[in-house]
This record gives structure tokens, C-alpha cells and sequence, in this order.
């Protein structure tokens, strides 16, 4: 291996690797020969074998010391070369989609990730995913060392109403239901406590069906840990000696131990979040990492319909002195045992000690709107399981791609996995979301909605403007539903939008096409237009009329066969833009190259 | 710990655990203390506190050496026991479904799964799971120290149509579409041999919707692994030192090394099986392992329609010296790079080398049946990939439930994992699959079929049943689609089973009922009742009429509004017995009170 030359020198050698670099000297070419284990120069007679940088090659030759000025002490082999005696070229390559002697930042996500075998081979995405495979290995270790055993949960289990949303799997032997994959193994691993594990962790998949973001896929890895006959100190204090030492073995350096703790309300007072950065501009320049735990945190908290819901976990517990009028009936003031962990301004992890005694379960899910019957149905088997002579138990969650991300400085999620998904949920590399074959619904006991026509509404669109030679730009982005979010994503302005709209005049469905920054103006419409009745559509009656889902609607009321309105104020954007039949795919073109194509009635309905 | 006491004789000493057993003499009660690390008598006042086995319990007291003659050679703490102080009972444990101090193997396995967090306490189950833990630490450190990268690949990804059956997830963001969990990681492994990794490693859960046997679960995980410029021997030997590490470092005794490779030929000719167990009965009794390789699989063989279709694994590279003939046409005979490794007369795990070459590949492809357009459809882009410098590589995969269940000479996948579905697919201790919310349906695009009624015919037949106060017996097995396995499932025979026929008689749908064995003499019933034309439902018009799938009907013709013929012969079974609307359920009960209920026409139509 290239590892290993510098110590051969004057022997012959034999190297597997890929080309990085050839640059020519007449007949002479030097070659940058690349493994798992690094860089070396190869020096060779062009009559060897014709390279080209990302050929698949064996090379055998001479390991030689360079002269004293030609060492390169940028890679680690830089006091020799080879001179090659053979080169066999064991695979070719033809041309790149994209450089790889780049850190790869400013290539397109899509074709990014369609390479991503590509993409991989990148210095940067190399070292990551290599740093990854360590990082979990010395968490393993360290935990082992501590009498964890590492147990695997199912991926096939049940959905609950909790937290996300559930991906879900139907299932063939009983047509009609539904298993759900984990979101987090936390009802398993609390039953581990009950089964007497005492000590139980897993590097566990966890999957979410929740739009993309930079730090959020669809599947992410977590260590999950749970432990019996502890307190709350006791899992932080375990949790903290595993990172200090994870850091510490990488070389970094930590700026104070042990963690600060931090009350929720203090963290609020003092940095207005209960995630911080503890270090000056300075020590983040250095590379140095601060931890610190935020604790006591407000049990419940108001959701946005000013319902109480929890602000982390339904099983954990509130704190001792706060049961007694927890159970009594008061909501607000209640803490938590939650401990989240904070690392250099991020939440890299979370978890409490749980509840145990299921009158206080039973609370907590009744607190958060849950019937009697709901709660058994969905956490009955909790509360059985816990009248067996259940452990006190306490655990935590650390996701392994933040932890990733705080060591590595990378920003995005897809840049400490392997095949993440695109933001639009695609695969890297193969092509799923796909299409199945009637068979498989058949077996399963599922059919498709009307509403997947939607896929060749846009094909329609694009159709209708190619026929018509009209310049048209497309968009493919994160779904949205909103004219402001659609705005933001294709990075347009909101009057440019052309908002579309399924309306009942006097019983019959029309459009009604506004700037998406304005409003219909109801009563001015009818009178315009002498409508006695107006009103919108439901989104069942968008879906009937368009086959198109509600938010998605493209301007066209031709191709759904309806008659089309178009406010007069649409005119002051020279583009348009609008989502062309799905929530992920916009269309850009002249707003006199639409009234063209799309023949509407224009009028001013706007306030 | 319980593991520590004998070093602190004397001692005052804090336990928590779980009473195991209980045995009173008078006002004294010896307990049985356990927690992770083992189990130690307790010697307590029985004012104390009361406790009962598998209550769980904190205690204090001090360490007594015992009287010689009461030291107990059965546990590791036999020569102390604690003189209890103080007994705090931390949760009280209510009845139990089963005992825990059994091996638990005559245990009912719906009972069992369902409280499988008792189940787990037993030693057998703990012993299991934690060598489990043990054995996948040992591999992974035999694999590090060999500089393997561990990396994980997505569980969202593409339906192939290879294999066996996957599961679906469907898309929310793109309705209409489905991933499909992983059945292993095989092509992401390639493209990370592709990606320049060289060594890669993974402990990878893997997904199959297939019926469940005890060997066989919806989930298992494999050691999967790839490594690149390598040869068979190459994977073979460090596949093989590996194991032998494993086993030997937990105390078991290898029969023969370096393993025996032996080729498929000679393997049947020697063996008749290509798995098979090189073991005397005095070596199986004193629980050596042995194991063997399998080298030389023919690459292809006729399935049952007389297709060919490959033996293990279409990426296979065939040998050398076949590679032209196969190019060339050549099918029979052509023999795969492929290794299988057999321990104890299982097969333990397989791999091979690969085929980097597209021809090859291309031509595999075509040779089990592929049009060129669904090549490129389902695999272009692994030939793309192979495009760019591809390595020559190969690979294999261990399943880890295999390796435990070699190791520990258990028989069933569900007694080395934690927790695992039951025969007919239920999650443990969780009630799923089941229902999801209509909202949760909307998002995703899919309805459900109306054969999803089927679950209510079941309880239509029941509450008939039990309206006429009918005594009858219930049975849930896997799913059967066959009179024969029915009759195999319940232990029955094939004549007692009532075959309910879905056939349509001069247009009009009617139901015939005839023994399990037997089939309708169409001629004879045309003559008997008059019928012109007689022909069998297809299964569409199955479901339309009963709302049943095909194989699942119950023979009750009032249940679905149409007319039921009974064939004579039937009632020369005291009792019968049918699939209740579900291919997992039947119902058993007595032939006169069926007719009682069901009110036949009966009369003589079978052959």
C-alpha cells in the first residue's frame, strides 16, 4: 500500500490505486497514484500505458528518494517516488460529471448525489466518512468498557401519534395495516430496563418522514443509551466522560471541564436560547470545542393552537418535587429531568430519567389531550410492562451526524453520510422514489389515489409551452405549500407568484389567478363579473377538479377545462412564476408569454 | 454489583436487582437477589418487607462468608451471602404469564412475544443476547485491525426486482411512489468499492417480506462486507481467520484448519447437499464446530418454470476460464467465483467476486430473462458506475443470527434476537401492523383496498357462530394459501378442511363447498342442478363477490348474499375446519352444527 513506501526504499513494490493527477514532460509523465492509504508520485515512460486521472491501475516499480529539492512535504510520501516498471490498467475512466481535486461544495446537489460514488472518492468526503466509522468505533469502545451491551431493536414496529411523522410500511399477510419505522428506538429500550439489561446502548437508525433541511434527513443515526438504578447525574456524568474522551482521542481540545451546567431559565436570561456558544470569536478559530448541559426545563409548553404539549419526552420524568402538584392538576411550572447536552452552540444530544409510575404517564398523556382509551390503546403495553417490577431508568440520545458535524465544522448532514438523500427526498445514486407494479399494491392491499396524476400535470405544462415555443425556466425544490415559502425557495419575489386559485362561481369550479403576495377581493369579483355566489374550493374539491393537490395548482385553467380569471396586477411582473402541478417543481417564464398560452380573462379583483 | 460481593466480605454492600426465588423458614426468608452481573442469596427478617419474586428491589447488608457446608457451587457467589439491612422495594411485580425460571421453549409464542420484556430476564435469553453483544464487538475489532472502514448505506432505497419480496415505504413527497427497504446493502457496497474505500465493513439489518420460518424473520442482520483488487482466497482468508478468532476467543474447539474447500460437484456427489456437517456424533455432543467452503456453484439454474436464473448472486464474476464461453452463449456449465461458507451443516454466509465488466454483467442479465431496456432501467446505473475506474473487488455476507445460533446450538432466529415478530408477522410486545389514520393515507397517496373488509369477516362468521351458540375452535398460524399447508399449519387433515369455491353458474356468482382433498366434478353438478355453463371465479371476482382473497373464503354462503352447495362427502368429517376470511385464521367446529348454521344445498359433485 502507499502507506507503507517511504519505508521501502530501493525495493520493487507492487500499488493498486486510481490516478489523481498526470502532468506531462514530453515522453516522461508523473502520475499522483492514490489508495485508501494516500498519495505517491509516480514517475513514468508514456510508452508504460496512456493514464488519465480516475483509471483504476496497478503499478509495480522502483520506490527511489528524491533529491533534497524535490521533496513535496505536503503528503506523507513525499521524500520518494516510483519510477514504474509496469502500469496495467485494470479499469478505464471516461469523463467526469464534475472535478474532484476541489472540496466539491458548488457542485449541484442532483448530480452530486446521481455521482455520489463519485463524489466519494473527494479528500474531504473521504476523511469524513472514515472519521465517521472511527468516531462510532470509540464510542462502542468506551461503552463497553462500561458494561453496555449493545442490542439491536426492530425497524418494522409500531406508529405512533407522537413526535414526527411515521414512515410506514404496509404490510401483505394483514392487507390494510400498517407497521411504522422507528423514529427512535424509546419505548424498546425502556422495555430493555424492564427485561433487566441495566446497560443498554445501540447505534440505532432512526427514520423521519419530516421535509429536508441542511441538518435534518430523512434517516439519521443516533447512539441511543438507556441505564437502570441511575440519576440523573449519573447519566451525564457517564455521557460526558464518553465525549470528553471521544474529542480528546481525535486531538481536540475541550474548553472547560467538567461541562458547565445551565439552567433552562438561566440559558434564556443570559444567551436568549437554550442552545449557546460558550466560545469567543478566538477559541472558535482555533478549533476548540465547548460542551455544557442545559437542565430544568419546563415540562410542557404551549403549541401554536395554545394546546399544552411536551417540550421533549412524554416518558420522562418531572422532577421530584414538582410530582406532587404535577399530580394534582398543575400544568405550568412543572420541570422536567431532561438534560440536553450543548456542543459549540448545537443540541447534540438529549434525554431524563424516565417515569415509572403510571399515574404520572397517565397525566402527562391526558395533559396533552390524550383519552383514557387512546392512552391505553397506543401506550397500554408500557403501562403493563411497568407493573412488573420495572428498574428507575434514565437515558439519552446523541445523533451521530451532529456529533460528526461539531468535530468536523461541516454544515450539512449529507456531508457525513454516505448516500443521503437529495432535498427532495430522492436517493443518491439509484433512482426511488419509483413506481411499482400493480402486483406489489395488489399483495399489499393498497391502491394509488387519482391524485398521482399529478406527476403529468407538469408534463402537460411543459408540453402545452413547448409546442407554443415559449422560453420557460424550470425549478425543482424542498416541497412547499405556501406562496411565501414557494418565494423563498426558487428565491423570487412574492408578487411574481402567480398564487392560482379553485373557486365555486354561482356552483361551477373556476381559477383565479392573483400576485401571490395579494388577496381575492371577493365582493369586488362578483360584482365585476356578476357572480352571485363565490367561495373557495376545498382542498377535496382542488384535488377532483385538478387531480392536482391544494398549493400546487399551475395557472392553467386550460388544461383542467375551467375558465380562467387573471387579475390585472399579475401584469406588473415581467415573470411569472408558479408551481407547475407539484409542491416541488416551479415554472419561470414572460407574464406576456403566459396570457398567450393561457387565453385568461383579466380583470383587477385584487385588495 | 452482585458480581463483586465475594471480594467484600464483611462489607456493608448496596444491591439493586430483582427477587428470583423466595424460600421462607419461619420469620427468616431466603431470597435470591439477581441483576446484571449474577445472582446472590439474601438472608433477611421477613419484617424487613414482603417481597415476591421479580419485585424490583434495592437492598443493603452486610457480606457473610457461609458455613463450608452451605457453600452453593451453582452460582459464582456461592460462597457469601448477605445478611439484609434494609429491603426498599423499589416496584412491585404483579402476577406473571409465565414462569422465568424455565429454558421457556414450551412457551406459547404469541404470549411470549407479547411479554417478551419477562421473557428476556430468563438467563437462557439474557446469555443470548448479551454473546450476541459480544460476538458482533469481537468482529468488528477482528475487522478494524485489518483496516476495514464500518459504513452505513440507507434503508430508504430502490425496489429491485431480483431476489426475494421487498418491503415498500411509501412517498409522501412524491405520492404515488415507494422506496423499498434494504434486502442487503449490495449495490451501495459496490459503489463504495467504486468510491475508493477498498475496505468496507457493515453490521447491516436487512429486510424481506417473505413467509416466516423458524430460521427466517421479516428482519435479520448480516456482516456485510467488500473489499477491492482482491481474489477469491483473498475474502475466503479473512473471512475464515476472523471466524476462527471469534469462536476461539469464546472458548469453542475448530475441527479442522484451515478450513476444508470443497467443490459444489463433489460436495453432492460426497454429501448430496452443498451444506453439510462434517461432525461425528461424539464431536456434536462435545460441541465442536466444524467448518467448510463451497467453491465452484454452477452461476445458473432452471427454476420451476424452466427458466434459467442465477444460483446466489447476479454480480457475480463467473470463473476465468469460463468468461468467453459465457459471452459466447454458453450457459450450462458455467461456473461463479462464488464461496459459501458452511458451519455445523448450515450455511453460515456467501459472497464472490464481482463482475466489473458491463458485458458480463449485461449478459447475465439477459440471460435470466431481462429485456436490454429493463437492464438499463434497473441497473444502468451500476454499469455507469463501473464506468469510471472501477476496482476488481468481492465481497461476502455473514448473517449474525446464523453465527449465534451455530454458537449457542439454538434452533429459532427469535431466541437471538431481542425482540422479534411472531410466526404471522405481529411486532413483540407492540400491537402492529395495524391501522393508520385516513390523514396519515391522504399524505402518502394510497387508499386501501376493499378486500381490506376481509378482517371483518371474521367477525361476521363469529358473532353467526355465537348468536347460535355454536361451540368452536380458533386457530392463528402463518399465512396459507393452500388446502395442503392449511391442513399442515393446523395439524389437520386434508379432508376435514371445507374448500369454499367461489363459481359462477350460468353468470350468477354461487359458493361450493367440498372436502380439502377432493375437487368439484363440474359434469356432475351441471347435471344435478341444471346448470348450463359452469365456470371458476377469477380471483377479481372472488374479492368483488366476498370481499375474501382467494385461498381465504369461508364456507358460508349467507355471509355473502349467494347460494351455497355442499358437497355430501363432507359430512364423513365429525368436525371441520376452514380459513375464516383470512389466510391466518381458521375455525374448527362440529360438520352438523356448519350445516345447522349455514344451511347448504347438499348434495354428490366431487371426483
Amino acid at each position: 500500500m502507499i502507506g507503507d513506501v517511504v519505508n521501502k526504499i530501493g525495493e520493487t513494490v507492487s500499488l493498486s490505486g486510481w490516478i489523481s493527477t498526470r502532468r506531462d514532460h514530453g515522453k516522461i509523465m508523473f502520475l499522483d497514484l492514490r489508495d485508501r492509504t494516500g498519495l505517491v508520485q509516480i514517475v513514468s515512460n508514456k510508452s508504460l500505458a496512456d493514464t488519465k486521472p480516475e483509471d483504476c491501475v496497478e503499478i509495480t516499480g522502483v520506490v527511489k528518494k528524491r533529491p533534497e529539492a524535490m521533496i513535496n512535504t505536503k503528503i506523507a510520501t513525499g521524500t520518494v517516488e516510483i519510477e514504474a516498471q509496469t502500469i496495467t490498467i485494470l479499469s478505464k475512466a471516461t469523463e467526469l460529471p464534475f472535478p474532484l481535486d476541489t472540496d466539491g461544495r458548488d457542485i449541484n446537489e442532483e448530480i452530486k448525489l446521481k455521482y455520489r460514488y463519485l463524489d466519494l472518492r473527494r479528500d474531504r468526503m473521504q476523511k469524513n466518512i472514515r472519521l465517521r466509522s472511527k468516531v462510532v468505533d470509540l464510542i462502542r469502545q468506551y461503552l463497553f468498557k462500561n458494561e453496555f451491551t449493545e442490542i439491536e431493536t426492530p425497524l418494522l414496529t409500531k406508529s405512533t401519534p407522537e413526535g414526527s411523522r411515521d414512515f410506514l410500511v404496509p404490510s401483505r399477510m394483514q392487507p390494510g395495516n400498517f407497521y411504522a419505522l422507528p423514529q427512535s428506538p424509546q419505548q424498546y429500550k425502556q422495555l430493555l430496563m424492564v427485561a433487566g439489561f441495566e446497560r443498554y446502548f445501540q447505534i440505532a437508525r432512526c427514520l423521519r418522514d419530516e421535509d429536508l433541511r441542511a441538518d435534518r434527513g430523512f434517516e439519521h443515526t443516533q447512539l441511543d443509551l438507556e441505564m437502570s438504578f441511575v440519576e440523573r447525574e449519573d447519566v451525564m456524568n457517564i455521557i460526558e466522560e464518553m465525549v470528553t474522551s471521544v474529542v480528546e482521542i481525535l486531538g481536540g481540545t475541550i474548553k472547560q471541564k467538567p461541562f458547565p451546567v445551565i439552567s433552562y431559565k438561566d440559558a434564556i436570561a443570559k444567551y436568549g436560547a437554550d442552545k449557546f456558544d460558550l466560545r469567543s470569536e478566538e477559541e472558535k478559530k482555533k478549533g476548540i470545542h465547548a460542551f455544557a448541559w442545559v437542565v430544568d426545563f419546563p415540562f410542557f409548553e404551549k403549541d401554536k393552537e395554545g394546546k399544552w404539549t411536551y417540550s421533549h419526552n412524554p416518558f420522562s420524568d418531572p422532577k421530584q418535587e414538582h410530582k406532587d402538584a404535577f399530580l394534582k392538576g398543575q400544568v405550568e411550572g412543572i420541570l422536567t429531568t431532561q438534560y440536553d447536552l450543548v456542543w459549540n452552540g448545537y443540541e447534540a444530544g438529549g434525554g431524563s430519567i424516565r417515569s415509572t409510575d403510571p399515574a404520572i404517564l397517565t397525566k402527562v398523556f391526558e395533559t396533552i389531550g390524550h383519552t383514557k382509551e387512546q392512552i391505553e390503546k397506543q401506550f397500554g403495553h408500557m403501562l403493563k410492562a411497568f407493573s412488573y417490577g420495572v428498574p428507575p431508568h434514565g437515558g439519552i440520545a446523541l445523533g451521530i451526524e451532529r456529533f460528526l458535524m461539531c468535530l468536523t465544522g461541516e454544515t450539512s448532514i449529507k456531508d457525513v453520510q454516505a448516500f443521503p438523500q437529495t432535498s427532495s427526498g430522492q436517493t443518491s445514486v439509484m433512482d426511488a422514489p419509483s413506481a411499482v407494479s400493480d402486483e406489489q399494491l395488489m399483495e399489499l392491499g393498497i391502491t394509488l389515489r387519482k391524485r398521482v396524476k399529478q406527476t403529468s400535470v407538469f408534463k402537460d405544462i411543459t408540453t402545452l409551452l413547448d409546442e407554443s415555443h415559449i422560453t420557460y425556466k424550470t425549478y425543482q425544490h424542498e416541497a412547499v405549500f405556501t406562496s411565501q415559502d414557494a418565494a423563498k425557495v426558487r428565491n423570487t419575489n412574492m408578487h411574481q407568484g402567480a398564487k392560482a386559485l379553485i373557486m365555486y362561481a354561482d356552483g361551477n369550479p373556476i381559477m383565479v389567478v392573483v400576485p401571490g403576495d395579494m388577496k381575492v377581493d371577493t365582493k369586488g369579483f362578483k360584482e365585476l363579473y356578476q357572480v352571485r355566489d363565490l367561495r373557495m374550493a376545498t382542498s377535496e374539491e382542488v384535488e377532483q377538479v385538478t387531480c392536482v393537490l391544494i398549493g400546487a395548482v399551475p395557472p392553467f385553467g386550460n388544461i383542467f377545462q375551467i375558465p380562467l380569471y387573471v387579475d390585472q396586477r399579475l401584469r406588473e411582473n415581467e415573470e411569472i412564476v408558479f408551481n407547475a402541478g407539484e409542491h416541488t417543481k416551479s415554472i419561470q417564464m414572460k407574464e406576456t408569454d403566459f396570457e398567450k398560452v393561457a387565453k385568461p380573462i383579466v380583470g383587477e379583483f385584487t385588495k
